[in-house]
């Protein structure tokens, strides 16, 4: 019999702030460009407090994966806490608007912590350097994993960004626990190289004893194995899990399965917001994988849905993903 | 001495909710195609439960044309009614933020009604139906004009939406009466031809008595005068106020002064949402006639900015509009 979900995922629930800032503005306000900084809610008012007139969009890195995969058609769901306040509900409208089945452990109006937010700032080039507040997102406990679900998931994917908070780590193990015993798999993204740094040890220990599939970037995995050789670092890896999908920017994605190395090429795209590449290439990824589709085209897959979200501000997917597949020729 | 503002806006203070949609979902909705329809939290509500993902960004009609002033580097003031909530934030920083100075009339956290909203969906032709909640927009009364300020003004400009609510046509005096006091001159836009419905006794007295530059476009100006011939309708109102200028659509606008029209033609534009496409232009044709430019110039300039606003998505410009004008040899 086939499970309900074909992805469960699990992440922080943000929603994104972007604005358009020069390189300079970054410079003067210590700000790292093309990473994700935690901050506070201070300084989140503080910043923007001086950024210019912004848009606001849902965000989320595994919440921007499962809207890719509900769009895409596949049965999937997300678990992230919001705050019941304004921006609570807009992020919960757009997943369910999505058809992501959302699951919500809702946090109270009168929460000391607010709805996360991150503040995307989009340079001219199309980097975009991150900095959030986690607010309620930080709150998600062991509690709010719902066993049953995860037990009824053919894959649950695990957002790094959400090891970020007191009592993540017993909460990605509940929802471990009951996923490998319902005969499910895990999957898990290292997020960012920062991320890799603040939870190398947490994170390898899930790699070698529960992860199928590793998703990540060449920056992140030089950071997991500590080696700046990629070939290198993509072998590690390899050894720990069944599957190592390592984005390489415009290079596209390597794959790395049964001892054997994939190239998935990306098309060249006109960088307009990189926020989101990795968290769609995710979502192609998936659809291919869970339609039995071979390696290469798996992978392309998810460099098709990467180019479609860099070539717009916000990572939620705007043009229909199966449509430029088949128009890639990869249906 | 030159004044503090070369123009002071006075609009309904909103947040867009902007989503896509096709054009059968408005029918089976009773949402009426290219119109703005006002509604109740409650209507609101019920609408985005049902609308698809979507982007949030600062909207309100003046609140758009004084932004896009601002970016024009005119001294410029806007006034308008948010609430001490997360939308009302986002409001009021996009506002200043954009460099206008804003006088909020903050209403307070526990006040019944919410920041205002409109939900803009956007149909496939680029058209867009905005069904609008005014929430504590609604509640601007004549207390909250500040008769220094609207003194201290060249220009004042009314949104004809700011008149639906119970104190409005007090408030809108009372900005009249120290505007004309300081010298200053009155314009007004029509905003939408069932607003016009609404007021059209108290909008053609306020032209008849106070208005030196009436905005609208074809639609409003019938609507307006009950004909359906646009040149006896312009006509009409140029008997009245010393200058109308009225968008016709892709063809550009229509400005009659000193009993002369003028026809400002408009670009082959890409729509991609017509949402702040009169704004827009308003913003356009300030810039020109504060700067002395020649009718036929102003009139351009206000179809350039209108044509940037159609070419993406959300009213605010993305795009340095005077580089644009300099682009078009307006300058």
């Amino acid at each position: 019999m086939s499970k309900t979900y074909q992805v469960v995922g699990i992440g922080n629930s943000i929603v994104d702030v972007l604005s358009h800032v020069e390189d300079a503005f970054l410079t003067e306000n210590g700000i790292e460009k093309g990473v994700m900084t935690l901050i506070d809610l201070e300084r989140a008012a503080a910043i923007y407090a001086i950024t210019g007139p912004s848009t606001e969009i849902s965000g989320g890195s595994a919440a921007n994966t499962i809207a890719g995969i509900a769009q895409l058609g596949l049965r999937t769901a997300y678990v992230g806490k919001v705050k019941d306040d304004q921006l609570g509900a807009i992020f919960a409208h757009d997943m369910r608007a999505q058809g992501a089945g959302y699951e919500v452990p809702l946090a109270p109006a009168d929460h000391e912590a607010e709805t996360g937010r991150c503040m995307v700032m989009v340079s001219p080039d199309g980097e975009r350097s991150m900095n959030t507040y986690l607010g309620v997102s930080e709150f998600l406990t062991a509690d709010d994993i719902d066993e049953a679900m995860m037990a009824d998931a053919e894959w649950i994917y695990l957002e790094g960004y959400r090891f970020d908070g007191p009592e993540s780590h017993a909460a990605f193990a509940k929802a471990i626990a009951a996923c490998k015993g319902g005969g499910g798999r895990v999957s898990l993204t290292l997020s960012d190289p920062f991320c890799v740094e603040r939870h190398r040890d947490a994170f390898r220990e899930m790699i070698k004893d529960h992860v199928d599939l590793l998703f990540c970037n060449e920056h992140e995995l030089r950071a997991m194995y500590q080696d700046d050789d990629l070939s290198v670092v993509l072998r590690l890896a390899a050894q720990e899990v069944d599957t190592v999908a390592c984005t390489v920017g415009p290079k596209g994605a390597y794959i790395w399965r049964d001892g054997k190395e994939t190239h998935a090429p990306a098309d060249k795209v006109q960088i307009v917001d990189a926020t989101g590449a990795g968290d769609l290439f995710a979502s192609g990824f998936f659809y291919g994988e869970l339609n039995g589709y071979d390696t290469l085209t798996t992978g392309r897959m998810g460099c098709v849905a990467a180019g479609e979200i860099i070539s717009h501000i916000g990572a939620r997917p705007e043009t229909d993903l199966k449509s430029l597949f088949a128009k890639h020729d990869l249906l």
